[in-house]
């Protein structure tokens, strides 16, 4: 078994070495290598994903992830910069079903925006289409408007697109993942509007024939915007496409007031996976020792659980965290009054001794 | 001066009989003509924007709507669902802008999900551009995939875009309505990734050059739809596209926990105006006197303030809400202990009241 060590930049590099101890802790039988990805990779090597570093992720069982991105490298051509790595990867590995679980820690229910009573135990799981829709819908570019309110003018477009197959499996994925928790699917359409997305509830309503024990439920995207913030815990499993699903995605994470602890699984066919925190590289914070590293200590428990078949490991690992949590440890990110503030380091310590 | 008066489906009508009564009752030298739209428009005329509905919008200074939608219409085609009179009437008079802001009433704080400290004083508008994007956007349907990852496969598509003038033209709103407010705008993208978008951000950046003293500042979709629940009040005013601003202008209106009080505008060249409330047709509560009328009752002030030019009537009408509230009346969608439940026609007999 291969894990490819992917820390990228910001706090990818802090987090992601306390992901690793914890891993080597665990004494079992993988091999680890890293590579440079996003900005780093473009500083050494003028890309984002440079061949090795792609080839690496290819032939490895599962990539562990940190973050990429920096203010910096805004200005370069989009082909440049840091995220397309990711997008990359997304691509050519073919990682097109995204987990995104939005669970509130008891301990932390406190930290949200949300009043305490709408998100205790609040436990959402967000699976999103992740290669497909407009994100690598072609044609797309810029072009001189030939029709539309101003004929002639320059515009820009792009190409939203689904199809048969890529739906039914992302929707299969979903009812699968709801047998296994409340039996509920939300699937999140704007049918009213979009051809795309009449066909994809179109197509969920076929797939969920297979799965008679699953309640399926359709809601327009802009209307779950909105649950997300009334009712949060009215929801089970929400699948819905690329686009949306990275914007109420990102929504309900932060719903619950602590996004540095949630952890999220990219996975292909063959359940080669990429891990990764839900939050981002932090530039502000780099460098510093303060990150909380714990979304990235539980991306490696997914690994575990989903790519390297490792369901006992995946779970000690889990344990260890909620351990830390009851001892009062907090890194500034989830720090409250009468709580302990830790460091990156200190908290990967902690996970360590819990885990030991 | 003329209005026409569109009440629609579910709590439409009795919502907009209210206002039609405030607006009666300021003496003022206007003619207002009803017409059907909607699926009560379609049971009629087998149509959800007959003709005639749409002459009479058209020919109108302002029009007042009500609300449009019923689950009985969903197995409609498309072309003939209730929800198409809105976007016929967006497209057909040409309102690119719509306004809609989020404020939290001080008396309304606590029915927030949101702990009261993130939402007292809220005061966001966002600005949505409304006849561009994959709304309408040319060529979509179904279609034999020739590429991407099925080929083959049947698909479905749409198309994202916006030329230049479309963008410039919303900018220039959003700029000159931050002049009278804060001087904020943050302009919504996803720049990252979609071409239309990159095209946004640079268009938006240089009709900024025109309004040095406004301060513009670039964020992410996902990102938005996270930093309005983590903290809303950081935002001015924000302007987006046509499918963001539908996810974002949901989602903050939510926030504030009493949506039933958002009006909305949406405006064309020549001042010529939509005018709903921001929610829908609650097709479970109507019939019933309980929906909340005063939405609608501001979008009546809206209406005299952007298309008929009375200010002054505008302002009496939103000072006499204010005091429906502080008198303590409440609709059930607002009410908490303490407070007077009041139906919809008594809510509306309340704001009469406080005019005189
Ligand atoms: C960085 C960006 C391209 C990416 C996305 O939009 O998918 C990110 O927001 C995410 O959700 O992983
Ligand atoms: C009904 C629907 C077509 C419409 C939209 O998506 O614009 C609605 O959600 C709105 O925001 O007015």
């Amino acid at each position: 078994m291969k894990i490819a060590v992917l820390p990228g930049d910001g706090i990818g590099t802090e987090i992601v070495a306390e992901a690793v101890r914890v891993l080597d802790a665990l004494d079992l039988k993988f091999e680890m290598e890293t590579a440079l990805v996003g900005g780093a990779a473009y500083e050494a090597h003028g890309h984002p994903l440079p061949e090795a570093t792609l080839k690496l992720a290819k032939e490895a069982d599962a990539v562990l992830f940190g973050a990429v991105g920096d203010w910096k490298y805004d200005k370069l051509d989009r082909p440049l910069r840091p995220e397309q790595a990711i997008l990359g990867l997304r691509k050519n590995l073919g990682l097109f079903a995204n987990f995104r679980p939005a669970i509130c820690y008891e301990q932390l229910t406190h930290a949200s925006s949300l009043k305490p009573e709408l998100v205790a135990g609040l436990d959402i799981l967000i699976i999103r289409e992740l290669t497909g829709d407009i994100y690598f819908g072609q044609p797309r570019g810029k072009r001189v408007a030939t029709d539309g309110h101003f004929p002639g003018a320059d515009e820009a477009f792009d190409t939203m697109r689904y199809s048969r197959p890529e739906i039914e499996r992302i929707a299969r994925v979903a009812f699968e993942a709801a047998r296994k928790r409340n039996k509920r699917v939300t699937s999140v359409d704007k049918a009213n509007v979009l051809e795309t997305f009449q066909f994809w509830k179109d197509v969920v309503t076929e797939v969920h024939k297979d799965y008679p024990d699953v309640a399926l439920e359709h809601m327009y995207v802009d209307n779950a915007a909105m649950q997300l913030v009334k009712k949060p815990k009215a929801f089970d499993v929400i699948v819905t496409g690329n686009m949306f699903g990275d914007i109420l995605s990102d929504e309900a994470s932060m719903l619950t007031g602590s996004i540095g602890m949630l952890p999220s699984a990219s996975l292909n066919d063959s359940n080669q996976g990429l891990y990764e925190p839900s939050h981002g590289s932090a530039p502000d914070i780099a460098g510093k020792g303060v990150a909380n590293p714990l979304a990235t200590i539980l991306s490696a428990a997914m690994m575990l659980r989903f790519s390297l078949n490792q369901e006992e490991a995946a779970q000690r690992i889990e344990t260890a965290v909620k351990a830390v949590l009851a001892q009062g440890l907090r890194t500034p990110d989830i720090w409250s009054e009468g709580t302990t503030k830790v460091g990156t380091r200190e908290m990967g310590d902690a996970v360590l001794k819990a885990l030991a």
